[in-house]
């Protein structure tokens, strides 16, 4: 009669400890969001298969998509696989909005991958985008945006790589005339397999060993923004096409706020195919390798839907990555304030009125907890041990017939004994000071 | 190549003035959920469908459930289909976890249904639960709760009609004989079908005319929660084993605020097969019929899972019908505030100072907009007509080289000319006391 209940494969249960952290978090970054002028907005959990078809690339498409026929009307249907369609999609069926259009999504997305340490089949994406702006501070504001939330978190040890799509495109058809794609499939790689495993590729790939050294030497340029203009005199030597790419990126350059986190890095490729102008990613120093955000110009995606051109920008935020990240340099203690109040019943007698004061402090906004079980004092008291807990409050025969109330401070072992009315007033104080 | 892009029948896409009245509700709804002790809880969007198989009837599980098959396993899943479920899956399979063990949750849920005005496929819940109490408390906080979310959100013409599953079980049990579960499933129609309807319904099973119009008489029943020790006297006179359910209700009052917001309705049944005890249901007095919030005890579900018994109790506020009412009655007002400071540009010489200025507000935290296309003045303030924006900023030639900014207050024309410094922090004080 009883069968075995299971979390399916590849997916999460989030108890009360770890969603109070979770929500905290994302109410962090959507705050930081909106400030920059990133309205919210959601889209279906589930889209038409044929809103997704030939979007992602043959891998997503045979294998990631979660991709499901309806039973009763043979509808073909597939979860939501990223942040980006969707918003295509949307822009696309509403040539009424005003542009250019931006928004924030903070929702999940479903990828059919094997399970692992730190991937799942159901996770959160939050992205911010930018539709209908051609010009280089809408790039800017995304890169800004991002820093301010990496700041606000305490992650300050962020980097900013930037690169401009065409650069590298242009260099390698003038160098190397064909190849260009499988070269830039192989440099893509460079985080996961590191120098020696891109040799490998582009050795592969059938290059000789001067154009090997060529290409590892030319990305292994990560410099200053603040050296552009020298690079960019070097490269326009090499192909004057270079001129239009490399001056887009000293005006954005402009625009940037957190300087001194932003390097320009010939390395960078970002492996899906829609991006077409400046693209960046942003990782930590410290700690764990791989990127915690990324994104860049698609200038071409909305066309897809719409068959004429729209500009677009925007960018991911690994939002799964910090919250581990959080987690493991233990910088989580910063949201977890104590705010709760947590009531002590001495006696039965005095319990209706332990629970109209509970009541009481509820109504004015205070978090309170009071025991369900009429259990007696000590386990009332276990249970009152947990963290975020601030005050304990004491209520028995004494207090109920004096019409008070006892307050301990949990931290200080502090002790007062005031009016019901004073009490309330109190406790509302001090939560107002921390 | 462009295809033509829909979002799927039944779905709905958010945009950003619809998703951030979405979001302030939800954050209130949150809110109070967590000061009543309800901490928040997530679980995945999918289930194997072996955990919902059984558990919600026949129509669900043959027509409402999004079920579907994963292409690479043959496993077997289903869409999340109510938040109750996957919450007794939980608790079943944590047999650590401290009771009572109390969440909120608010997450979408997928039916099949026809979509019509009202309903859609995709939909969130908001529940709160507690599990592991038998005590009546428990099932007052739920309703407190519940009530303290409707007063909250300026919705105070809510109505809560209680009831008791066993009192009607045992009336019509002794009355009746059989045909006890066929006569409930008639009463519970009664807010969609009338008394007319039901009358027909239960000339459909069979009864005879006294029968019915003992059953109309019984049901008519709606009486303040003050009369429960009369309706007991009259109640027990006809079966003595009614006296435990009844002193069940009139303990259960004492923990009950908002009394005169509570009727005792022997005709509420609550559809839903798992309720063991008290149930409710709130609905609103002015504006639309059917209910806003509902729940009750299910001492019985978690065994399905667990195999032994554990108590709960609860309740599910119709968050989407609550996005509705307010704004039918055009009460999203108080959640419009006006919070956020457009920036005009004079001329293309000061667009870099006004960009700072810009970046300067955010780092604050002061939400600012400012034009990314480039846009002449006349364009800039059409943009800047809408409605939350509190501050124009203007900047041209002569603020930039003064180090100033101009600021008009939009509502009241106001004009202020206030150093580059001052000027952010009087915007900041005049946020601050809005």
């Amino acid at each position: 009669m009883s069968s075995k209940p299971e979390v399916p494969r590849g997916f999460r249960d989030f108890p009360p400890e770890v969603m109070e952290l979770r929500l905290k978090v994302i109410n962090t970054v959507r705050n930081i969001f909106e400030i920059n002028d990133f309205p919210p907005m959601d889209t279906p959990s589930i889209e038409y298969w044929e809103t997704l078809a030939g979007k992602y690339g043959p891998e997503a498409e045979n294998k990631l998509i979660w991709r499901f026929k309806d039973p009763f009307s043979e509808k073909e249907y597939a979860l939501r696989y990223d942040l980006t369609v969707p918003l295509a999609r949307y822009v696309a069926s509403h040539p009424e909005l005003q542009l250019p259009f931006k928004r924030h999504q903070i929702s999940y997305v479903w990828r059919h991958e094997e399970p692992q340490r730190g991937r799942y089949r159901e996770f959160l994406q939050a992205d911010i985008d930018t539709v209908g702006s051609k010009f280089v501070e809408s790039d800017a504001e995304i890169i800004n945006t991002m820093s301010l939330v990496l700041e606000e978190l305490g992650l300050d040890d962020f980097i900013v790589k930037i690169n401009h799509r065409k650069i590298l495109y242009i260099i390698f058809e003038k160098r190397l005339g064909s190849n260009v794609t499988s070269v830039l499939r192989a440099i893509d790689k460079l985080d996961k397999i590191g120098i020696d495993g891109v040799i490998l590729e582009l050795q592969k790939i059938g290059l000789d060993e001067s154009s090997i050294n060529w290409i590892i030497n030319l990305i292994s340029n990560r410099d200053s923004i603040d050296n552009l203009e020298n690079i960019k005199k070097n490269l326009v030597e090499f192909d004057f096409s270079l001129e239009d790419p490399l001056n887009e990126l000293i005006e954005f350059r402009e625009f940037l706020a957190h300087r001194k986190h932003i390097v320009f890095d010939l390395s960078l490729v970002r492996g899906l195919d829609y991006y077409t102008g400046i693209i960046f990613e942003i990782s930590l120093e410290k700690g764990s390798p791989g990127s915690i955000a990324g994104g860049g110009r698609y200038d071409n995606l909305i066309k897809m839907f719409k068959g004429s051109d729209l500009p677009a920008t925007g960018g991911s935020l690994g939002i799964e990555r910090i919250f581990d990240v959080l987690e493991e340099r233990n910088i989580t203690s910063k949201f977890k304030k104590k705010n709760k109040v947590f009531i002590i019943t001495l006696n039965e007698d005095s319990y209706k009125y332990a629970w109209n004061f509970s009541y009481e402090l509820r109504t004015r906004g205070i978090k309170t907890e009071i025991d369900l079980m009429r259990r007696n004092v000590d386990k009332q008291k276990k249970k009152g041990a947990s963290e975020n807990i601030l005050f304990h409050v004491y209520i028995g025969k004494k207090e109920k017939e004096g019409r008070y109330i006892t307050i301990v401070e949990r931290d200080t072992g502090k002790r007062l004994e005031l009016p019901y009315d004073k009490a309330i007033d109190y406790i509302l104080i001090q939560l107002k000071e921390r």
